[in-house]
Parts: C-alpha cells; structure tokens; sequence
C-alpha cells in the first residue's frame, strides 16, 4: 500500500516519478487564466483563518465571495446553510467542511484541501473532524504570521512566472499598472472577458453597454458596430497592458451571421427597451464574437472559449445568494456544428485566432477534439487547443479522460497544459496535481511498453505540457 | 491469476478484501426496490426447477413472467425462441442458457447466475454446457427439498432485512396485510408506482382510472384534480401499510406547468374519449406528478424516478409476446433543464421530497449528479440521490462509473447504495456483487495513495455504503 | 518496464500473452471491409517509396490519394500544408511526420506505423527525427526490391484470406473478374456501396442516376422504383462476384416511409432540376434504403452501416484539397429510435438482413448495442453486430471500450471483430493490433477472476472473434 499523499503521490510507476521529480516539478507555472484579484495582489492581502481563504461569506453588498466547490460538497453532506454561507463562527464553518471532507473519498477536493495543507502549511496528516481544531490553530497562525502566506508570498513560494487575470472590458486595469510598475518576481496581466457585452439577452445589458460606452468616453452605444469599435479600443488598451488572453462564457456556442445593419438594429432595439428573439439575440451574438475573434487575430490574442454549462437551476437560492454560489449544472449542448462552422468563417479569410475550447460536457471531448484537428494550421504546433478538465470535471478521472482524447484524436505532445481558473490564491496546488496526473499517465504508457522508454522524447513532451508549450503558446 | 469467483471475488487488492470481509458483507440488505410478488413470499412458494425460476415461461393470460435479461442472451446466441419462452422443455430450455452463458464474457450475467448457483446451491464450477446436467439435477433437488429454498428460505438466508415491494395504487395489499402479521425476520413493505395514473397517452388508460376511482370508492373520475385525491388517499393507504418509497417510471423527465384547471380539462378530454396532443399530455403529467412529490414530502416519502428508455422497439415480438420480453433500448433523453425546472418548482416552496433519480443512459450521470447537487439540503445527508446503476448499466463498469460520478462530483460517502430491481428471488446475490465491487473501488483509491489508510473513516463508508445510509435514508 | 513493441506489445498478462500467441496471431484474416484497389492488386502494384505509400500525393485530377489520419497529425504540429498534400519532395514530408509523430504519445497512428515498419521492413527502433533518413533508406529499398512488398506480397505475407473491396454499383468488377481467374493464394471480393444513389441532397446525383441507368442499358431513371430496380440489377451482378457485403455511409440515420408513387415523385422532381425539401429526401433515402435492406436479406448479403460524421468542416481546406483529406468531425446523431424503427420494419415481415452498425460516436455503442438486441435471431449468433470500433475510434480505448460495451450488452462471444476499412495495404497489422487488444482485455478478466481460466471456452471465444465469427457470418 502506498501513503497517502507522499511525495510520490499519484505517481504510480518509476518512469511516473521520473518524469515528474526529475522535469515537471520544479518548472515554474503559468497560470493563464483565473480569477484572483489584482488588487489582492497589490495590497498584498493577508487572510486572517483557513475558514476565510476557503469557504468565505458574504460581502458587503450581500453577494458571496469563497469557493462554491466547498459549498456544494458541504450542502450534499447536510450542512446547515448557515455554517456555509451565513453567520456562524468561522471555525463552526470549518469543521463542518472538515465532516464533509471525510465522506468526500474519490473527490478531488479531497485532495486540493489535503495539498494545499501540505504545501503551505507544511501538514501532513489529512483533515479530519478530530484533527481540525489542531489543524485550525496552525493555519491562523501561519495566514497571519508566515511571510510566504501573504498573497504575494503564496505568488512567488509557489513558482509562478505568470498570472492571468479575468477582467471586464470596462476594467481601469488601474492595479495591473501599479503591479507592472513593481518587481513582483512574477507577471500579472489581463485578460479580456467581455461577456456582459454579448449577453444581450441578460439583465443589465443596457447599463453595462452604457458603462461600456463611458470607458471609450461615449455616452452610450446605439449600434452593433459601435459596440465592436469600443471593444476593439478596449482591447488595445489591455493589450497595452500586456493582454494575451481573452476568454467568453458562454452557454453554448451559436452561429447565426448577419449582416451588420442588421445586428445594429437588433442592438439599437435592446437599447430602447424592446425584446428581442433567441433568433436576433443569436445573431447579435455572432456578430460580436467574429468581430472580436478577428480582432485577437490581428493582436496575436489567445480566445478561450468556456460553455455547456446551466446556471442558476435553483431558483430559491438564486434569490438568496445570488450567482457562483453553488447552484450550476452541466449542460449538454450539441453544437458542434456552430463551433465548426464560426472556426471556417474565420479561417476562410485566414483571421481565425489561437483558440481554446472548454466544455463542461465530457461526452463532447471526441466531437471537439476532432472538430479543432480540422483548423489546425502551421502557424504554431497546436494552433486550436481542448482545453484542460475544467470545474466539475477537473479531476483526477476528468484531466486523464482528456488527455486519452487529445492523446488518441490530437496531439498530446502540444497541449498548453494547466490552469487554476481559481478565486483562491492558495490553488496553485493544481498545476501539481495536474503535473502528477499527466506524468503518471505517460509512465503508465512508457511501462506498458506503449511507447518506447526514450527520454529525450520523454522530457520534451513533459516539459512541454508543463510550462513550454504555454510559454510558447502565450509568447510569455 | 486469481481463481474465479473464489471468496475474494473481485476483490483485487489487500484493502478491499478487508473492507469486504470485515465490514460489508455480514451487514443485512436492504433491498428497497424489487419486483417480486407478495403473494409468493406470504405462500412460501417454491419452484419446480432452475428453469421455472430462471428463464420462466408463459402465464396462462399469454403474458410471460421471467428473465428478460437471460433472454436477450440467448437470442443473441442464436437460440430458437421456442427454447427461450416457448414451449420446449425447461431442460432445453437451460441448456440453450448454458451455451449462451459460455460466450458472454464480459457479462454480469456470467457472474449474476454463477454466484446464484454457489451461494444457494453449493455449486462451486461455472455453469458450460458440459455441466449442464448435473446442475440440473443438483438444483432441481434444493429447490424441491431444501427449506432454505424456499421463497421465504432464500429471503431469510440472505440476511433480508426489509424488501420494497412495486405494487399499483389500486392494490388491496392484502398479501403485506397478511405478511405484516406473521414472524418473517424481515419486512415487507409495499411502494407506491402510479405511472397508469399518469400515462395518459398510453392504452388503457381510461379503463385505470376508473379503478382507481373503484378503489377509493368512486365511480370515475373527472379531473385531475380529483385523480390527485384519489391517489393521495391511496398514499393514505399505502403509508398505513409502511410505504415509504415511490417509484415512477417514465420514458423522458418532463417539465410543463399549468393551471390546475387547464390539467382538468385535459384530464375529462381523454376521459371522454378524445385525443390529447403530446402538449396536453405533459401538462397532465406535471400536474400529477407536482402533486404527487409535495403529497411524498409530507409524508416522508422517497421519490424515485427511473427513466431514459425506450420499450418494445421490436413490433413484431411485441405482438407476440407483449411488454418486458427484452425488447427495450437505452434512450437519451436531454431532460437536464425539465429534471431541474421540476425541482426548482418544487424546492421553491419547501415541498421537494427525498429523490432518487435513475437514468439508463451513463452519458448522464455528470449531468444528473451535478443537477441533484444544487437541490441538497441539511434536512438529511445526501437528500438527493443519484441511483446505483440500473438494469443494462448494473454491470462493473457501469457501477464503477456510477460511484466515480458521486465520487467526483458528489459525496460518495452518503450513497443509499444497491436496490435489486429484480423480479427473481434469487437475485439477492447483486446486492453481494455490488459490496464487492465497491469495497474493490474503494480498496484500490487507499491502496494507491488516493484516500488515507483510516480505518474508522473507511469502516463509516462502506458500512454507510452497504447498509446504514439506506437504513438512515428510509427511515427503516 | 516492458520493451516498447516487442513480441508481447499490448500483451499485460500471461493469459493474454497465451491467447495471443497460442491461438490468435496465426489466423488468417478475412479484411470485409476496405478500400484498396483491385487494379493495384491485378497489376500488383509497387510502391516507390515509404511517403508515397504512406503520405500519398495529388492524383492527376488534383484529388488526394494518401491518409487523411496523417495529414491531420502533422497540421496539429504546425507542418506547412506544402509538406502534407503539396509539392515538397518525399523524404521532406517522410521527416516532417516523423516529427510530428514523436509527439503523438497515446495515439494509435503511434503504434501502426511503427508496426508497419516493423512487420513488413524488419524496423526494431521506433521512428524519430533522427533515425528518419536510415529508415527511408531501408524502406525504399525494400519497398523496391523486396518480392513480399509488392501489393499482392504484402497481402499473401500478411496471411490474409478473404479482401472484400468497396466498390461502387455502376462499377465494371473488371479487376474482380480478372483476380477471381488468378491462383492468388486469397479472395477479392466486392463490397456494394450504393451511396451516390442515396445522397439525392448531394451535389451530382443526377449525373450519377443517368450513369446508373447506362449500367443496366437505360438511358435515364425516372422513379424511385426504376433506381430500386437498377440497383438490384446490380446487386444481382455483384452478387454473381462473390459480393458478400453491403456498405452505407450515411450522416445520421433516417426513417420517414412513404409510398411507392411519392418517392418516385420526389425522384422525378430532383431528375427534372427541381429542389426538395429534406423531409422529401428522407422519404426517398427511407425508400431505397427499405429496398436495399430487403434484396440483401435476399441475397444473404450483409448490410454494413456508418453513420455519425459531419464531413468537410472546413470551407477554405475543402474548396483546395476536396473530401476525404483530414477534415472531418465526430458528430452526435441521437438517431436511435429511427434505428429502431427502420430495423422494426424490415424485422416485421421477416426481411431484416444481418447487420453491422458502426457510429462514430462511442457514446452512442450503449443505446446501438441494445437497439441491436431486441432484433437478434435464430437465424445465425450475432446477426446483428455492434461493429468494432472505427476511423477516430479506432484506438486501444475506443476498440476496449467497444468490446466493453458488446460484453456488458451483448455476447462477446460472438462479434465479427475487425476489418481495416484503410486504403493503404500496409494497414494489416491493423488486425494484429485488434487481436493484441481483445486478448489482453480477455486475459485481463480470466487473470482477476472475472471468468474461469477455462481454456477450451477461451479458445474458443479469441478464435471466433479473431476468424472463425467472420469466416460464418460472411460465409467465406
């Protein structure tokens, strides 16, 4: 039997261990995308208990920060809502997750919480119900005392080279300027998420295209076009800023082009407060997505593509806690004809940019995989990348199951590799976890004989999935 | 090489065997979702042969009782159908199963029947053609003379501590009447499956709802309004008699709300004889099916649900041999959004009930878990359910999948665990099969480093597994 | 570790390693299904060199010959188009693969070409960038001089029995008929595949209908029955051929019947110039695929069907390059209830043919596999088969998960097992790679106890689905 989470964890062959101890480890991490906050980072937050940095609360205009992972698991071991994300005593809260966590065998949270106490906190046995006043004891102490527990200690302890933010076009990138101006030890860049910009069909799209409007100094947007061309100047100045990443989330990919005159009317009726159909929504939609998808062509700008996801199914605790807190599904959303055919509109006149595609839905791997190998091209090795398991399915079963797709229909050797797409600092942990999965995965094939023993080859394809081929991916 | 089907059957590693032995498999079962007759237990009944509990045959009303899992079997050997249910003798009959049973590798059925043949019958080789005879004549033996053979013999020599019976809310009950008043050493206690109360658009309808009217004393019924207190008094009913589960089976989840006179008037259409569109139909079905699950909630009822299956693709044997003669598909539904919107609904108001939901389609299972999990609740750990794997995924694979999907994105630590389904008295042996396959799962995570080698944690979840989380859940 | 590819490749037990050794690897092969040429093999054909067989070329008409699963790994890696389909020399497209395919870890072109060079060119080491120019040379010697590398050497040396090729209905059978005078040492048989007579939506069906008509000494057809007569006019002369098998490619399957005298007036209306409604294509599709189905019962010819594929995603590569040159997509088709109901029909009257089904979507093989149960018959085990996995599913986890899904739902035991479906005639290691799979999956469940090490069954089982399924189901 082997213990729990040594330092051969996960690694369950010698090439595993080799690969891992002796290339991927101690690469540093770019974490292309996530949602920290820059602003954290600048004022180099401290957290005053594990309660805090793990479960949250409520903020003070009644939303919720913390992470709904925990939540979720929490609620499914019947958890009061109250030592979740009410009042009680931040310590209450934590041994409830703590209960929670031993039932949580075969979950990746299981071994997030478990990594992150290890590597930070330098714990060793798994949290437990018994453990967890100790345990609560030694982590006040380190988040309030340690200097590598600052947020920028828990930055540069960890071995990050680069952090990618997620920020709204309208952004003053005010704390990516300060942070530029420092010397951090790392990089922290934007990356450019317009989403309220699309959602043409959500609530607050005509306050937000006003904001919009005000951050090009207009004061308001009456057509589709203008809506691209205030964009298009947002992202030049995200660019100035070092942007090379943009992402949409989407709940699942639509193609309906248009003419323009034709979206402008459809943006000119939303703005005067008229519905519109799925039909025009879609449309609009389209419009704004090839707009800006040539756009990050032209800037040498990665889109990232995020969908199959249904929010919000819980219509009672939607009106309690708002969105993110726990109450999302994944969706099935059979549209890989719209994503092939937006990829050919793109690439029939060469402006299809670097993309990456996630999709909440498993059983879309194989359709994805083999749509992206139909737009692949000799500007760069893995132009249009499946991204990595992402939220539910970023798992130890989730990550291996799209590595075996990309393996058996792409090309493994070019995948970008790992990103947290976090709100907690502490989740760097997972560039690890991934590391150990993607080493004990090629082990495995190595000692199967399923490919030969060559370490050159070896190192070169670890090493890219770790750190070299984001590098090269992101020009970082 | 491991022998077959010894006493460390499945059981690949150290731990499992531990878990196993030690913890699982002397608990008793619960087995709160079957099929077998009431009657045939209060009347101790015994079988003439392995064939007659097997494979069955026709019922003198031309239906046929039996195993349509065996059936499919044989007739994808080539097997005539007159030595499947036909009137050829029940050795040939077994015979034509034995040749079957040798090319079914890969099948649970190989293990199903040879685990049937050794835990009541002492026979410790696998079942060939060759052998066939003499497992004839050993088995016809027992089932004639040994007394733990008999139907209430092999309840007690299981270790059953509670059988769920599937009874029609018209049932008088009066078999669990006369059971409830003898010394079984277990209990037998019916529940509650009114889909004729809801296939409106199936044939016969008109002709249930009037017994169901009969049934509570009414002529007919001419609303749905009224078939809600009919079926709500028959909920009265069953609850006296120790119901506490309801099960639904239905081809697809559908979600289409009305007002309560919209679904009346839908209700005396079809009463009257007229067509409904498909429309109408699922808003009747919405109708009874809300009131339903608010009228389980107040009673601590568990609802199940099963669906995701097409029946009797094959009209031509359907003609002949009529529904549940193994001529049923795999569906794939897309209900996500309707499975959330009827939680949602119900949730809203505090009136969501204790459910578990059963999907034939494995592509589901990140869907339906994830869905499930936004509808938890501190009212009980794990309120709501995904189902062990059922009839064409209650194989290994398919019951691995299924505890990875809890596993990964639920808490595997609260699951109800294993139900049979089954319509054969025999078949307590999958509830064996199931623990051994679970205490295997869950035996490799610790062995490779996954989850920590605690005994009392492990001893909570596979106990919780096997046993206690059922016990817990249902309230027995 | 074990050596990469050496005698035991794949081989992870000593069951498996027995199987293999002892009963699969000498069969002969029956390849039912590919698409190589019978005038290369009459004119035995050699090949200059590696590229050539194995990257192909343009043909004179500006079409591609070559291998599409290629092309698509190099453009992954960032080859230059130039370097794939175009103008550059051989050896400079021979080392660009070999780069690309040092990247390819878990991908199955890995393990074919690597056993093609060792299988037919004594090649031990594994290609890579460095060795490419002495493996070029050996190969280019070899493929020149070496008596067993010309066409028929290859098959006579790959001990292959049976070639069944795919031809079209208006085809002569020139080769066929020259071939069939010759001692080959094997079969070349023709495979009917009437797609261009189905495809009445596809560009060039009236140009093809008038050819079809010239084949059978018309000048035109003008109904859907005059093309159901030439196409069985046709059948009857493949059949003459020693044709055992029919093909369809069809996008989803479809089942929309109507009568006779509508599909001839859909027919007549397409052959006037004048465009149809897709409903009106399906009624036609529907109508000569019924017909189709029917005559091959007939005939005792076994009707083969691949479906879930969207083709040519990408408008710019396909207006350069054409069909069938790397840019397609795995599609989801959720066409099983017209499956069923196509197979309902046809079984009703006792006209159902044996039948292969092949999906692109593994996602698919739980609901085809159980479709295909409820139409099993006495007629023969296994007539309808769930076909192994194909084109982008044709991997060690797409071929494992197909013999998973055909235990778990079907028999095993009685699969027709593999067919190369390739153009190249080096593909035949393609079945020794099958083999290789099914043995370690079968060796692996004898080797944990999950069936008896019973040999004289086991034997059984790996030799049907090596040859002897095949050589019945086929009736070579």
């Amino acid at each position: 039997m082997r213990a729990f989470m040594d330092s051969d964890f996960i690694l369950g062959n010698d090439t595993a261990k080799h690969l891992y101890h002796d290339y991927a480890k101690d690469l540093p991490i770019i974490d292309y995308h996530c949602h920290i906050s820059p602003k954290e980072i600048y004022e180099d937050r401290r957290y005053d208990n594990i309660a805090q940095i793990w479960l949250g609360g409520m903020n003070p205009d009644g939303s919720y920060f913390g992470d709904h992972y925990k939540w979720r698991l929490m609620r499914s071991n019947g958890t009061l809502e109250e030592k979740i994300t009410g009042d009680a005593a931040p310590y209450d809260k934590f041994l409830e997750f703590a209960k929670a966590l031993e039932m949580a065998i075969g979950n990746p949270m299981y071994h997030w919480s478990n990594l992150e106490l290890k590597k930070y906190f330098g714990i060793e046995e798994p949290l437990t119900p018994e453990n967890a006043e100790k345990i609560w004891k030694i982590t006040t102490d380190k988040l309030q005392n340690d200097p590598n527990l600052s947020v920028r200690g828990i930055i540069r302890s960890s071995n990050v080279k680069y952090v990618g933010t997620t920020d709204d076009p309208i952004d003053t990138l005010e704390y990516h300027e300060l942070l530029a101006k420092e010397d951090l030890g790392f990089v922290v860049c934007p990356s450019f998420r317009p989403d309220k910009a699309i959602n043409i069909n959500k609530d607050g799209f005509v306050e937000y295209i006003n904001k919009l409007a005000a951050s090009v100094g207009k004061e308001t947007l009456t057509s589709a076009q203008e809506v691209c061309d205030a964009l298009g100047e947002r992202i030049d100045f995200f660019k100035k800023h070092g942007c090379r990443a943009s992402d949409h989330g989407i709940d699942y990919v639509m193609f309906r082009p248009c003419d323009i005159s034709e979206a402008d009317e459809i943006l000119a009726k939303v703005m005067r407060g008229e519905s519109i159909t799925t039909e025009e929504a879609e449309k609009y939609q389209t419009t704004i997505l090839l707009y800006l998808a040539r756009k990050y062509r032209k800037e040498n700008i990665v889109m990232e593509i995020h969908y199959s996801c249904t929010r919000n199914i819980n219509e009672r605790m939607f009106k309690i806690e708002g969105p993110d807190t726990g109450f999302d599904m994944i969706a099935k959303s059979n549209c890989y004809n719209e994503l092939a055919a937006f990829f050919s509109e793109l690439d029939k006149t060469n402006e299809l940019p670097k993309t990456i595609v996630f999709s909440l839905d498993h059983n879309d791997f194989n359709q994805i995989t083999t749509c992206l190998g139909a737009f692949q091209s000799y500007e760069i090795p893995g132009k249009m990348q499946l991204g990595a398991a992402w939220w539910f399915l970023d798992t130890k079963d989730g990550m291996e199951e799209q590595m075996k797709a990309l393996g058996n229909l792409g090309l493994l050797g070019n995948f970008v590799g790992m990103l947290t797409d976090s709100r907690s600092f502490l989740s760097y942990t997972r560039h690890d976890y991934f590391r150990r999965i993607a080493c004990n995965l090629i082990g495995k094939w190595v000692e199967d004989g399923e490919y030969p023993n060559n370490d050159a080859s070896l190192k070169k394809i670890v090493e890219g999935i770790s750190y070299y081929n984001a590098e090269r991916y992101f020009g970082i």
